[in-house]
């Protein structure tokens, strides 16, 4: 087995939120890494991990960062694969972490996902995995249509709150 | 009994702001029903429910919804009926949600209240419902008038505070 | 011939954004007045107007303002006729003006549109109407259905866009 | 004894916030009223308070408000005495409340402090009486003087804390 | 004659917008001096000009400042006098002069008023002088009454629009 | 030749910013495809397309839209395919149409890129093709490679500035 | 042992956060001084200690100050010497604080850091007192080389997190 | 002459505003260097330019870059120089630049100055070197002493403007 897909963050502290992105892949049956990488304090094992990435059978990076989030876009530049970029929150309510990853300059794109997306990023990377794939497809299609689920059943919820002019 | 307004929500998790709105509609015995509807997850659901609510008899739909928040747009997009949208706060103390609501381009507006607005946006809603109904425009009269009530005990209760040099 | 839809603004330096609603209504064939009137220089007539305005029979008040825009504001505080602002832009690129409308205490709801948003305002206002004008209503489904022609006609212009790669 | 200064708030829960102003002007003994006003559920009591502040021998008025926060903008437009307006938190951490306050249009000048910050709208508020009241100024001189010994008390703890190479 | 007013600049480049504070005191007939002092590049001058303000009959200042604007906060910690602080726009639509001059912390207050608000300040500052100046306080009411003349006439344009459906 | 790529915009205003990714898509010889289609304006047609997308041979989507700009996230509402989302500016300098577009919640991922970021969008779709054609990889590897040469001759122009105490 | 880096602080409330600063000179066995100065409550004192920090053996200044902080640009208008800043977050996240110190006018920078960046403040002034004292500059390389370590440590631990279909 | 200061750019069109830095440096005789180097698009020649410079006997970087504005931090992670940071504005006011350049992790600081803040970068960059460089330090002092004399003509030139109640 081996992975197609790594994640990476800058510390065990993005864990928690990162988590959600491994449970994901784990769930579709996905092989995966997960790595701790700093652009700022080791960037020689980013810049090793990024150039092999490729060569390595990597198919999509998941890179999460906080504040002045330059892990996506450093690996973005050594790579050509599909980065996809978490903004983790921890000030500015994650303003600071969005912007420094979403705003790349031209040539280096970074496919970014709302401020701690750990869980889109792992669903936009199988979408990604599924155009070439065509059992990862069969899983994300599922996937999604099984998201109707959660909302018809808050739906049932809803409709067990009792008010005299309520009419459903 | 008919529901003239509808109220919309993404999740059971909006419920606890958006049962403000439910509660005044409840307390003016205005006939009203709630759904839980998705603009992402189930959109044919919404398109199905905003097409039909003008038939079936709704004159006011609140439609509430957090972050990229696309509900109460999508809704305005398939239906006349005034649509008023409630900003609910998750992330960037709702400015996110605020903006992808009240920033609706040429041509489909929402009627946008404050962020976790829910009770303003019932109040909106009455005052449209009064337009062309009496009996709602008493209440809504008196609704308002009854106002000033909470901000006289308010004063009241600041006479009671003792300081030497205050004068009331 | 009686107004129905009053647009009130703060000076004669936001008609030129006003216009727009102005327009509408004129093109829509629904009878409407426009002021000027301030909620800090001349709040004697602001009062005057909103307390008589239902009376006067206007059904629907559409308010602008720019910077802590009070006027929607003070105005809503004053009728139970649905208040509808549109934000003006002249700092902070509107947002001063957006937050000063839209942030409304609870119990009495401005219905906000965006920045600039009169053409918005007054389809909204419209909508209100048409509630209980099937005439006004008949209008809103035609101007409605018109929408589709702008993108259709940008459609057509882009098949003109000729690359080599390019399919259509 | 008659009041010279005037607390206007919106509701008992800014209260908290405001006490702050209170204290201040007790402890300087300078007489104060406080009452419980709203621009949008009381504007008939505010108009009231407004136009007759000045002849009541109201010399300074502190409005605080929250949100879309016109309340001290309401009542410097109906009257000429200098208002001090504090904006208070509540939601998008005050900045919604301090632009309703402070971008006030030309004309009607609204003197606006930090977010919550009703011992400097009250300091502020002593400074204005001081210019034409000897014996209040004598108390703002001496406040202002003892505002360096909170500091020199912060500096005396810091001395205490032990590090081997700290040398003060 | 002697100035009762300063208003203090850090640079020729602001007097453009703080030209409208001087033309408001010169029609008002009330004394005023114009200096350009700099908190940060004439630190001494500031000293000795707020230290000498109050002695030399100076009975309010205004200061104006842009970018991180600590003029008038500077100002304030070396006077008793009231200080009204111009936050001047120069890059973030003048938010940085906003925060810099109004988040003042305890003990120091500035009377705060919009971005580029010169006129406000003079007004503001007006009104504080007219506390113990009956004449001031005559010419203050005058000006605040002549307001409504601009919006009378604003109003009287708007009549001129014609449409086929204004009404007024 | 058919399109694997749909380049969809909301309006023909849209396209000068659009028009880099329709050009780097035919430079890189990828056959696309340009529509105008609007979340609100003709929602049966986007839902048309999206849904019909997959089957017709597409295999990434970009979006471009601005103000409350949901047609990227609705798109993504219907289809499995990777969309990527192009905030465009035109108020707020794009923080509206960023927050709509990448704050989507659990469930429906847009990959977003920067404020008018229409070559990076292009860019990013080209990288996930490349996951499954070599061809485009190759492409995808010379294009990057390249990027080096706008820097080297910046560097080469920079040389020739001439300072006396400038020693490159 | 006389002092080269002067932490200045303007309240005990500072201190929770700067005493990473404090804890990071003494570690490195740099001799360094703490102390209260309010830019706004003792001017003189600020005034004396930046005047004299040069002549007293002073190398780095190191000046933290939330809200509308000008403690360290007060500070650098008085000194030759670099003054790092570090904003201290209490409102706004910080972003008062930050643009307060950042955006200083042309002619006297502070080098700022992020808010609450006391630990990186004081290894910015290990790196600036390493320019020409070797020691120091061996004991920063080496602190430098350490940072690695938690990273590792970090990836040690992921690695023990176990999923099925995890690969590392 | 061997440079003890580089200017790093990441293109060519920063540099109108990087110029200011190069005339100070040339101004007061201050060996330098320019490159252009991108963090994202030449990362190999940024490392060996990072890891060089202290060997080539560069005492202080500077780096400018806009957008999410990597190039100063990921040249920060490679020395132990001090690396000052300036924001270029190109959107959001430069707000991302700014974000993306301050709000460094633990452990890598960039000494950042203000929006195109080149001038105070290079002024920073003086200051840093005159810590051990006596004539550097003369240069310094005399500069800072003449940032008085643009205020002082400033404020002769307000002297001449002539108003009939302007006292000065």
């Amino acid at each position: 087995m081996k992975a197609v897909v790594s994640i990476i963050m800058g510390s065990t502290s993005d864990y928690p939120v990162m988590e959600k992105a491994a449970n994901f892949f784990n769930e579709m049956e996905i092989p995966f890494e997960v790595h701790a990488l700093s652009a700022h304090r080791t960037p020689d094992e980013v810049e090793k991990f990024a150039k092999n990435a490729d060569a390595n059978g990597i198919k999509v990076i998941i890179a999460a960062a906080g504040m002045a989030a330059h892990l996506p876009g450093v690996i973005a530049a050594m790579t050509t694969l599909p980065v996809i970029g978490v903004p983790i929150k921890s000030s500015f309510d994650g303003l600071d972490a969005l912007l420094s990853i979403v705003q790349m300059p031209p040539g280096i794109p970074v496919a970014t996902v709302g401020v701690n997306g750990a869980l889109n990023a792992a669903i936009l990377g199988s979408q990604i995995l599924a155009s070439s794939d065509p059992v990862i497809k069969e899983k994300v299609i599922a996937y999604k249509g099984n998201l109707k689920s959660k909302i018809v059943k808050a739906n049932e919820e809803l409709k067990l709150k009792e008010f005299k002019f309520k009419t459903n």
